[in-house]
């Protein structure tokens, strides 16, 4: 890898050659791929990326951490739409808002760029077996991603993971484990299967690739948006690897000149489960917190990625927001009515953040905002449907259709 | 719509001028849209279509029935990706083998190309409220892209609709009324419910631009494949509007020069529920059937456009093929498995018919098939499990997972 220079630790600067199967610092630190930008600006340029076909993320193949052999996975990973959002924008008091639907991508999340990363390191290690552990999303986008790719999976899961991620992976085929504790005891059972067997680890805090993965959603929110650099990009925040996999994308991007600025972060957490911002806001170290929350992908009481995440949202000025349950419904049910996008409660979690930041007039009538949706709705029925309420079920009757409607003060236009 | 002749009855083949709002024709037959293919000609060629950066069913305006200056809508539908399976190939003995995930549609199913072209269509009309009665995905499709596009919609759909795709109904802010009772009763009520208050009419067999949007997903495959037919196209039929839509594509893109000859369409159904394939079978009218299957978006019993389907099946010289629950839930298993693509039930069909065929030695290893996967299985989470099973739950303790993989037999390599 020519564009590559090495895995250096956050913590203690020491540097390793970018094997494929690199993991964390001898210190306990987590890697970071650095890159040689100025070749990098010798091999890409704006115009040639705009005449690429491809559509995925490995377009963006020579930011992305992989010899140049290496094939894109079989899934389609990416790509995945901006939508501008005039309306939602006016409802809430922004300048403008685009909301980026990440919960189309194949397995539905956003998790879905680490996990065809992993794949196609893992196939560049020569490794035939994958593992992880995962609140979910990780979990069924590394099963799928594996499936097409013909490698093996052992997944590791916590008991609280939503029906719709566990039927996903068992559909992918995928040998399943489901813990029967929080995400930590999950992680740790994991980790030493791990350790017994050698499988190819794509644990997020522990595989410093796969942040380079995540990070193809700011590289395509920039191209998306002809790189004019918004104000604002919200997301939300669990283990820490997504946040930091954004902002790495962004500061490629500056690096070799692509955007003239940086936006600053806004991380949205759930009350309930909220220890990177309560760094934040206190200024001090984080400590672990309960997993209150009904948004399961970003209920971590123990963050994996916090040296990452808190440096990502430090360096870009950025904002914390924590949201309430409530809150993340509500949110679920102001981008389906008014942008047509379903996303599962972690995924609103970002829109949910921005939502309040307006109400407190922190960000308001000159702000540009990107709020990412991280996944799919559908992962997580139960909830939407304690959202949004039951239908109403009547036989084939008009008469009690008239009654049902005037019962729920529906005005017929 | 300078493009566009006239709706034309599939039964008495009388014309009707193509307004937005055009219904069925006063004998009770299907309209059909039809086309001044000469104009588009001159228009549309292979290399202008190459140059368009426009990935979603907007692509293809030429071929579509909308005026010039109608906006394309707000979600991104179409463009799904067509995934080349040789592994599933060589599994099921045939040549080649396509999967075109429709189920990666914004609201997850082919479904959304129709509601799309409603939204389009009520737009022209200057309508703000859509209605219409479904199994389940076209009521989903139609109240996501009505959302984006800030229209209301009221929604009929039977009490047996599996609940994924009752929360998108409801997070859509669709006016949701569960019918309890068949699809027919379904049907019944909603299209009452329409002549009264006037709505825009989303109902697939009464509205013939449903169709021209369905047929966008030929459009893509064909193009997909460098314009390069294949021996066969395999889809799940219910009502009949999708195949009918499927075939449309194909003599419009015959019918302008852009392929030099037809693929044969594989119609799959569920055995418990199948009058247009015992109607191809027996060469007789079709009639009504009870609706036994677990693949609820094709558990029709009455299809409602059963005229078109069935000519599209004989037009094409096309395979009819039945196929039991348990094959439906075995080729669900197999696409996750070895393709990554997690379809819903009915959504597989067309793969379980595909397999059904290889095995009986109908069609084989000169075969080229693409196989056109209609809706996510997210939306139908319950029978996943049932299909997959449960997952290995243990606490975090080595002892017992050593003890789990040896009572499931898995080996760990």
């Amino acid at each position: 890898m020519k564009h590559v220079l090495c895995g250096k630790c956050v913590k203690c600067g020491k540097e390793y050659a970018a094997v494929p199967d690199l993991t964390n610092c001898e210190c306990g630190g987590i890697l970071e791929i650095t890159y040689d930008y100025t070749y990098i600006k010798t091999q890409l340029t704006k115009e040639k990326l705009a005449a690429r076909t491809e559509r995925t993320m490995w377009r963006y193949r020579e930011l992305l951490p992989v010899e140049e052999t290496t094939e894109p996975t079989p899934l389609r990973v990416g790509w995945s739409p901006l939508y501008e959002e005039p309306r939602l924008a006016k409802e809430l008091g922004l300048k403008k808002l685009w909301v980026k639907d990440d919960g189309l991508n194949p397995t539905a999340s956003l998790k879905d760029r680490a996990s065809a990363m992993a794949v196609a390191k893992a196939r560049e290690a020569g490794a035939k077996v994958i593992a992880c552990s995962s609140t979910g999303n990780a979990a069924s986008s590394l099963a799928g991603n594996a499936a097409a790719a013909g490698l093996k999976t052992y997944i590791f899961v916590p008991s609280r993971a939503p029906k719709g991620k566990v039927a996903q992976l068992m559909t992918f085929g995928a040998n399943v484990i489901s813990v029967q504790g929080s995400y930590e005891e999950t992680f740790e059972l994991s980790k030493a299967a791990i350790d017994k067997w050698g499988w190819y680890n794509r644990n997020a805090a522990i595989n410093p690739y796969l942040s380079e993965g995540k990070k193809t959603v700011s590289l395509e929110i920039m191209e998306q948006l002809n790189w004019e650099v918004p104000d604002y990009i919200a997301i939300s925040v669990g283990d820490g690897c997504t946040i930091a996999g954004l902002w790495k994308g962004l500061k490629d991007l500056y690096a070799i000149g692509f955007i003239d600025k940086l936006p600053r972060l806004i991380s949205a957490q759930a009350e309930g489960c909220c220890p990177l911002n309560r760094a934040i806001e206190s200024g001090e170290d984080w400590y672990p917190m309960e997993e209150n929350t009904l948004a399961d992908s970003i209920a971590v009481g123990v963050p994996r990625n916090a040296d990452k995440a808190l440096m990502a949202i430090r360096e870009s000025d950025g904002l914390v927001v924590n949201v309430s349950d409530a809150e993340i419904m509500a949110a679920q049910k102001l981008l389906g009515k008014m942008c047509g996008v379903f996303g599962e409660p972690a995924g609103v979690t970002g829109t949910a953040g921005v939502k309040k930041l307006c109400e407190q007039g922190i960000i308001g009538r000159n702000d540009t905002v990107v709020s990412v949706v991280t996944g799919n709705g559908l992962k997580d029925v139960a909830n939407a449907i304690a959202a949004c309420g039951e239908p109403i079920s009547i036989p084939n009757d008009m008469e009690l259709l008239l009654r049902a409607f005037a019962e729920k003060g529906i005005v017929v236009e």
